[in-house]
């Protein structure tokens, strides 16, 4: 049973790199270009902060994924070696999938807000919308975001599975021991 | 050594929900009034709809630790109850914490964001930059987001707490396996 939850979690460590380079490959290559008052004006994801920050996020996160892809065949079961060093490389993983998983959700979430505040403008700021003259543009931005979400849901539930690995290995009872 | 956790569980918790109504009072509090241009203008946190968000948020969030207070003096300890009605709760409780622990730093990172593009403004889009007018006003925003990530981090340390007081409930060798 301890190769099915390995078996699970490169599955879906597996599909989260997938969405995540869907999810940059969709920003990264957006750009239109159309002329508006007789002047050409070009968009492209390089215009918004915030998506500039989650094409580098999300490259990121589909590196750091792939390392513990190929990193999780050689921790595959701790009983090769003590169960100290394997908690250590437990407490590891968790921390690293926890950090990430935050970065993910929360690249994610800037750029929807960004995307959100272009689309609806804000009128109290004398701030203008766009969507409506770049369409394209917008709704691609939009199918990125949709991938980003997934992939962060698929992210959390490795952070759950690693921190499954990880807690499981101390005793109910006793604060902070491990059992052997 | 069981009774330890507990207590530090509950501090923090006590010093998030401190927090979290810091944050709501600095948001719910912000209005500043001016005259441009011979025309007075006032600039409150309702013009920003990330600040509207943020605000029910840290008041949901401050609720809910303040239930999970209140109702961890009665799960105080599995020694009562059977094995897995106390799993079914630290579940429960597992759930509910990364849900607000999510949600308090996504507001928390839109409000950021939504108040980055105030500061800033942003030139491709001929979107004027606003904190020149209103300084206490962002300064005070400035205030309360940073109340707010102090909050999801000791939001995050009990959620690695949950974590830890559920999974610890599982055998280290057997997948899903209760240990009694």
């Amino acid at each position: 049973m301890e190769l099915s939850i390995q078996k699970i979690e490169a599955l879906i460590r597996l599909s989260t790199i997938v969405m995540l380079v869907l999810t940059a490959c969709l920003i990264g290559l957006d750009s239109q270009t159309k002329v508006i008052f007789y002047v050409q004006k070009k968009a492209s994801f390089k215009d918004l902060r915030a998506l500039v920050g989650l094409l580098y996020i999300t490259s990121l996160a589909a590196a750091y994924n792939l390392l513990q892809l190929c990193c999780s065949s050689f921790s595959a079961s701790y009983k090769g070696t003590s169960l100290q060093s394997y908690a250590y490389l437990a407490w590891l993983r968790y921390i690293l999938d926890q950090a990430v998983v935050y970065a993910v959700f929360a690249g994610n979430l800037a750029a929807l807000e960004h995307s959100f505040l272009v689309l609806t403008g804000e009128e109290n700021f004398q701030w203008l919308k766009w969507c409506n003259k770049y369409t394209r543009f917008c709704t691609q931005i939009g199918g990125s975001l949709l991938c980003g979400f997934v992939a962060s849901l698929l992210m959390f539930s490795i952070a759950s599975i690693s921190a499954f690995n990880l807690f499981r290995l101390y005793s109910p009872t006793k604060f902070m021991h491990l059992k052997l």
